[in-house]
């Protein structure tokens, strides 16, 4: 039978060869390409044989594995329409005797469902569309899909009861009231659910909140992998009917874990797992605090950002600062050292401190290394624009063409070496333009772009102790923040402290605070309302910055769509 | 009766001092600041003064007038809920014997609606929130609203039986079937709809149905104005209950126009109307074309871009060729000679025509006009790279390094004397990825980011023929198109005939065509897969790119939603 994604299948009872009260299910913690359905496809069928090879009996996958998730307005072009059908027809017929859950779209009278599908044996068991589509934050799904009007897809397989959904749904009523009427004997879920801080608390909130309802063990399965601004975790996991965690797939990692699920007086009990396939940048438990959890994310998301764009190396500026000395640090674990460059280039303005503290790094951590001195370039400026200038005081344009300068000679060894340019701004900056256009904010991806600068402070301490001898030298955590673009300038200069600004633009922008609320906790009015007003009005540097790993529940990516012209 | 934007109001009858079969009802096409509640309020309180002065019996303003539109996640802000009740309080006050009909969100049990409201001396008389949510394109009314779930309101005024909708309300078609079935003799439509060169005609196609379907008179009410990527044409008009136009504002201009309107033997019948204030740009009708439509469109685009920013004066390259200087032309419409100034960066490559050419223009035109030669600053770059670029082939870096200098030039001038830089670059180079970052790309507008290549020769015709001498010079537009980054270079080295180019990004990115389709509609196979794969790989610097304003159905803006990695 030709699988067709036109029309929702009817649900058919699968062949059970072998009913036995012992099941094995592999969970594919997948990191799929954008767009790139023949790539994906190939993953999902090389998952499916090693599954195969292990005797497995279901392999599940996450939401929209065959294109990635988001994928935007790839979802509405018309080719998808020929290439989902056809990836989906060679996957089913792929699936020898192994069940095969997935997410991919559906294609239905000019209308598009955000669906899962049951494949096995060349067929397409059941499928399901998702009824509830998230619109909010950082998800756009009402633009692109419709949603499902059907209950949760409830399936038959080897004597088990398994009722299947998607993603949001488990986390509305609805859906999960017509688990619960079903008694089946697993849920399995499937997910594109992007990373923040708070995340994983609150899917175990939500987990406890919905198991409770239904009494039912539950298989989570998430995407992994960095997209543009978003960053996935995966978090894969088995859950017992008392929402304990009975396995958890690592953060960050991709990978596939086969479980052994039994079948006991009708109930189902975990029994065992084994790892067939593990790609991960660090083997150690970093679901422990928000430190660990935020920068191995950083890790994976260069790392992924730096390849899928087609890159194998990255250059940056290093200043003896610690933006750019705690991206040095991602970037080497990323890609490590022999990938990774760093460019010191000292002004007049720059410190014996600054360059002592950039060499000692980059030696220390065996980077490319190398001094580009730019006095004479920023005097060619002086003297092209002397006459422009003549009986002007100097201002802030003296400081950004010493930036611009940085950046224009990163973005020439860019192009000429083929290495993208990782650039080193913190959120607390983007939020107040602390940042020169064009200058340190020329680049591809802006690794910090998403931390705050207490959490800057905060992740370069949990990276210093995971090695004996710290990665980034003590000086440069201890100094005071500097630009170094005139003479003694420190950060607190143009804005507050740090501790301050960060709580401030934390209320704001992630608790969507009013300045009035705000300033009721005690913050003070003056400081609050140019914070606010500057927030908004440094809308137009953001607007061309460089994309960059969202970690907090609000990021200045998608999630973030205020006006530049007000 | 104190105003809240809580709850519905239930229609009231008002006090019917004078009924008369004439009333005189005042459109405001008005051009509203994006999130500027106070400033818009004022607005609307000035238009009501002369509404009021001049005897209207009421007054319509656009969809959104209080917080413009799209105002996106400041929709979402919780210091909205107070003041907009506030505003509307303060307008209700204000409308003293006259019917005000506005639209601003309702904020109702954590929920926000689309709504219009009806207000009259101190009260507020009905309220409707918008049915049909759009949420394609360049709309995401799902991600902020609620739709209304009550019908079409009806509302008696003076003895007229008047219906409300809220613009996509008017497009679909159970709203249109509630002001059918409700019998009344005239429908007012609040709008924001934006501009693109086929709206006018998609517009007039729909009321054609819809009143065909009705028989009623309608009163369409839409925006004006630049907001960032978007254009609003106004386009106000009196229609007839057989669709003719009896009155129609003028297009981009904002203005209050009165029209009178009498009621015999059970119909209305349009009488007269008159101008009590209009802004515009130019007198000329502008309806005609294509492109003058865009032309003039473009024109306000720019100066609604550069005051909403708070700026008074802009600066760009000049570079000889057509680009700049159809951007240049239309700067001096938009803001006038006197608050533009245009630079030309002659390097080695750039040709003496170019120089004749760029001098001859901004002579005149009458611009600030200077000349900086990049040379030296070329050198320098060569002198402090020449170590790292030792034995390397010159390529695209030593063109980017140019285009760099130019780019940091205009911004130490931006800088210095707070001008906002227009960059230059058209639709087809922006598909293309045919410019570079930071150097050509550098600059706050980009003026032709959504004009084809084809159309800027069609606009520079276009303009050239409103004046008696041409304002860009013949020879800009007849010499073949160089970027002038390399000896002897022309843009067709790189990049396939524009006639060529333009048909296949049109075909792919507006009609949304597979390269399959356009192929077999007779392009050449390795060209749109060029184009097509060209397109999409270069979508990184379309997201570090400047806002320009949408004039096709399709811009490189909120309604291009591709990803970067892939």
């Amino acid at each position: 039978m030709k699988i067709s994604s036109h029309s929702q299948h009817a649900l058919k009872i699968t062949r059970c060869k072998l009913v036995s009260n012992k099941q094995s299910w592999v969970i594919a913690q997948c990191n799929p390409k954008v767009g790139a359905i023949s790539e994906n496809t190939q993953q999902v069928l090389a998952a499916i044989d090693l599954a195969q090879k292990n005797n497995a009996h279901a392999i599940v996958f996450s939401e929209m594995i065959l294109t990635g998730y988001p994928a935007d307005d790839i979802w509405s072009r018309v080719e998808l329409q020929q290439e989902i059908p056809t990836a989906l027809q060679t996957i089913a017929e792929h699936a020898k005797d192994i069940l095969v859950v997935l997410g991919a779209p559906r294609f239905f009278k000019e209308k598009i469902y955000n669906s899962l599908y049951l494949l096995k044996d060349g067929v397409c068991l059941g499928s399901y569309d998702k009824q509830c589509l998230p619109n909010h934050n950082v998800f756009d799904e009402c633009r692109y899909f419709t949603p499902g009007h059907n209950s949760a897809l409830i399936f038959n397989y080897l004597s088990w009861k398994i009722a299947f959904l998607v993603c949001e749904d488990f986390w509305r009523v609805q859906p999960v009231k017509q688990v619960k009427m079903s008694g089946a004997d697993l849920l399995v879920v499937i997910n594109a659910s992007p990373f923040d801080s708070h995340k994983s608390a609150q899917r175990r909130k939500v987990w406890h909140e919905k198991i409770a309802k239904i009494q039912i063990p539950v298989l989570y399965v998430n995407q992994v992998g960095g997209y543009d601004d978003l960053l996935f975790d995966g978090d894969s996991c088995l859950l017992s009917k008392k929402a304990e965690v009975l396995f958890q797939a690592p953060l960050f990692a991709s990978g596939l874990y086969q479980l052994v699920i039994e079948k006991q007086i009708d109930q189902l009990h975990y029994k065992s797992s084994q790892v067939l396939l593990e790609k991960n940048c660090f083997q150690k438990n970093i679901a422990d605090s928000d430190e660990a959890r935020i920068y191995h994310g950083l890790v994976l998301a260069v790392k992924d950002y730096v390849h899928k764009n087609g890159f194998k190396k990255v250059l940056l500026g290093l200043s003896g600062g610690i933006d750019s000395a705690l991206t040095l640090t991602i970037a080497v674990d990323a890609l490590g050292a022999d990938h990774v460059e760093a460019l010191f280039m000292p002004s007049r303005y720059s410190s014996e401190l600054s360059y002592q503290l950039a060499e000692e790094q980059a030696t220390h951590l065996g980077v490319h290394y190398s001094v580009l001195n730019i006095e004479m370039l920023v005097h060619a400026f002086d003297m092209a624009l002397r006459s422009r200038f003549q009986g002007q005081a100097e201002d802030a344009t003296e400081e950004n063409i010493q930036a611009r300068i940085r950046g224009q000679l990163l973005m020439a060894l860019s192009n000429k070496n083929h290495a993208l340019v990782l650039t080193t701004g913190n959120k607390s900056e983007m939020a107040m333009g602390y940042a020169t256009l064009y200058g340190d904010m020329a680049g591809g991806f802006e690794v910090l772009k998403d931390v705050y600068k207490t959490m800057v402070y905060a992740l370069s301490k949990y990276r210093n102790g995971l090695n004996a001898e710290p990665v980034i030298p003590l000086p440069v955590i201890h100094r005071p923040p500097t630009a170094e673009l005139r003479f003694n300038q420190v950060d607190q200069d143009s804005l507050p402290p740090y501790a301050v600004l960060d709580q401030i633009l934390e209320d704001y922008i992630e608790r969507e605070m009013s300045a009035e609320q705000i300033i009721a906790q005690g913050a003070d009015k003056v400081i609050v309302d140019t914070v606010i007003s500057t927030l908004h009005r440094q809308e137009y540097k953001r607007q061309q910055s460089a994309l960059g790993p969202r970690v907090t529940t609000r990021g200045f990516g998608r999630d973030w769509r205020f006006p530049v012209a007000k």
